[in-house]
């Protein structure tokens, strides 16, 4: 048993939706948020800054005493996890291994795709990590740069964001996957888009949600769990906080915010 | 005379544009350009972490023996100008009063409009630079977060860039504008579509074009100019390497930019 909190870090906002999804199967974990706002995105970015960037972010989760550390970013969790690790000394759960996970079980005909940010998809995380679970599983790859922008610009249910899912996505429809992993933290933003551009069987793997599973497990196995049943605590750190931050990040978490504060030292 | 560079920096890869309008004016000037690839965009962030950035930016081009400092980002100039100034110690020139000091001289009907980033619209800058050159000016700005990542994307023509570039520009056709401001290094690639969303008669104002008009007369008053009538050296510097810098660079440069070279220190 433990009350401390679970470390949670993005490099800007999507983590909401991990927080959220934590917040669903966890309801009385205490939880820290830091969202790299300053510098976010780190999906364009190169390998060597996002494990730099990711060094920095885990430290900042470690002086706030938490017990675990959620990485949120998939971005982060395809080309840092073992910085991230190595600095933490705790128990670190990243989005990819639990998303291959739940696309390995969810695929029927072992065909599955995975959409991510450049960075993402050309690391081959998911893939490998599919094909570690699973040799006989094919996987296909497509990096959606445009989805992040779409999602923060708010447009969820908009033409232009149709146009760009069915673009992008096409190339799925000839390869028949039947199971979709949403390899980036904005996607389940964009679920509806992303569905309809798609056959209707295939299956979306919500990698955040997966990590919720993950995340109960670990604490169960480690004995961490808060034995509180009080409302927890939520706190959010960014590093920088324009307006926009509060106006998207509710539609993200799913529930009220309340007060974000600026993490120093960014 | 001197045959120092001109040192030309961006939030990334889009003042390449304003390198562009350099070169084509000042064919024998001798430049230095640093991108901020690993902290790329500017445009969301707050005002007090782009007045960092543009400090440490403006002190590499420093450290690199320039002559003068041309600031082909629109949110720096916009929110971080002054912080320029007092860095450099030599003549600076942004991108907003030239830009907007064309667009007082092209309108005919006194109604302007401009399009940006998000931090550069809501600075006012150019709004304020238009009435302060001609009070009877009426300027109507559009904030266009999807114009960079459609750029970068390389969306020049398609469809979706023209649903987007439709939506976003439309008020400027109740609005009757004459005179279009493209107030992001990014914006002329997507020049045709932009002018398609608009009334046919409606004039549009490349900055970066505007700067270097502004650049010359400076060089000459100064006496800055470079003597030599030699092929110059251009110089490329970046906070990170992407593999797609080089690959978009040179559509944003309009020539080969042969070796791009990691800035240390960022």
């Amino acid at each position: 048993m433990n009350s401390k909190p679970i470390g949670v870090f993005d490099s800007g906002i999507g983590g909401l939706t991990v927080v959220h999804a934590l917040t669903q199967r966890l309801p009385h974990e205490n939880i820290v948020y830091f969202g790299d706002t300053a510098r976010v995105p780190y999906g364009p970015k190169s390998p060597q800054v996002v494990r730099e960037y990711a060094a920095q972010d885990v430290d900042f989760l470690i002086s706030k005493d938490v017990k675990m550390v959620v990485i949120a970013c998939n971005t982060v969790s395809a080309v840092a996890l073992d910085v991230v690790q190595k600095h933490a000394k705790m128990p670190v759960i990243g989005v990819i291994v639990p998303g291959a996970m739940a696309a390995v079980k969810a695929t029927t005909k072992k065909r599955v795709g995975i959409i991510g940010t450049r960075a993402t998809v050309n690391s081959n995380a998911y893939t490998n990590a599919v094909r570690q679970l699973d040799g006989e599983v094919q996987v296909f790859a497509q990096e959606c740069p445009l989805f992040v922008p779409l999602a923060e610009e708010g447009w969820v249910d908009h033409k232009v964001t149709d146009a760009v899912a069915t673009e992008y996505l096409f190339p799925f429809k000839q390869e028949k996957i039947d199971t979709l992993i949403l390899g980036c933290t904005h996607y389940p933003i964009l679920r509806r888009a992303i569905s309809a551009a798609l056959d209707r069987a295939v299956a979306l793997i919500d990698s955040g949600e997966a990590t919720g599973v993950e995340v109960e497990r670990v604490l169960d196995e480690k004995g961490l769990r808060n034995p509180s049943k009080q409302r927890p605590n939520l706190q959010f750190y960014v590093s920088d906080i324009p307006a926009k931050f509060a106006e998207i990040g509710e539609r993200f978490l799913g529930q009220r915010m309340g007060r974000v504060q600026k993490a120093e030292g960014f």
